[in-house]
């Protein structure tokens, strides 16, 4: 688990965990959550704007977050999000896609409201098996002081 | 449906519908997609930074949308997201909590390299029943123009 104090500009993570991507669950999760029909539909989605079937966004936002939790991220008291200075789907998510992601702390620095945390900006970056960004985000993570 | 010509810039759209939130799918939502205990178990959450069951952030984007879709937007070809230049959390989302959304147009603009198509940008809020704000993003959406 690592603290503010083991966090530095620079410093890039990742981790061997991938997630498979599911037909049957892109559109499970677009029926309860974004019922669009490029999300819930073979053939509308191929006469949409997307040319097929494609994840919501938000399912990628999800799935991406199982893999960061799961990366060598690891800062101590979990990943708590303080807001995103960046957040864009660059490349759409296709049934049988296998994701993985890497982050990079790009700036760290003290709170200056409370003394025991820090925040820490980070860009995550949501890849394909093809190597494709499919989420790029650059957000701020609330991070505890060891001390 | 709205065409790129039907938005201009401070038009507001609500709408009627509202979604509860349940203890059960917060936590089916983490364990499926944000395996973190202040999402999970109540006795830990309430010793966390969040102090009680908190949704995750993916949870309330992912609620957010279903009632940006249900709402009076209806942007013709869907609500496509080209990214958010904003996108924050202020306040917890709780058990019981319902919520609702209301977006603001800030900007209408053609788009530089297609003809068929523009952007507006949209600051979304989602309110809890206390009128508090749960999420706040400013994204762009890429809308069909009607010609």
């Amino acid at each position: 688990m690592r603290y503010l104090e083991d966090f530095t500009a620079g410093q890039k993570f990742g981790g061997p965990e991938r997630v498979r991507v599911d037909a049957a669950r892109i559109k499970s999760f677009a029926a309860e959550f974004d019922p669009h029909a490029f999300h819930l539909d073979d053939a509308a989605a191929r006469a949409s704007i997307f040319r097929g079937l494609a994840a919501s966004g938000w399912h990628t936002a999800a799935m991406t977050m199982r893999l960061l939790v799961a990366s060598e991220l690891q800062p101590a008291g979990g990943i708590v999000g303080a807001g995103f200075d960046e957040f864009r789907w660059p490349t759409p998510v296709r049934p049988g896609d296998e994701l993985r992601v890497e982050s990079e702390v790009l700036e760290v620095r003290l709170s200056k409201s409370r003394p025991d945390i820090g925040i820490i900006k980070l860009r995550t970056t949501t890849l394909n098996q093809n190597g494709e960004a499919v989420q790029v985000t650059v957000g701020n993570l609330v991070v505890p002081k060891r001390n």
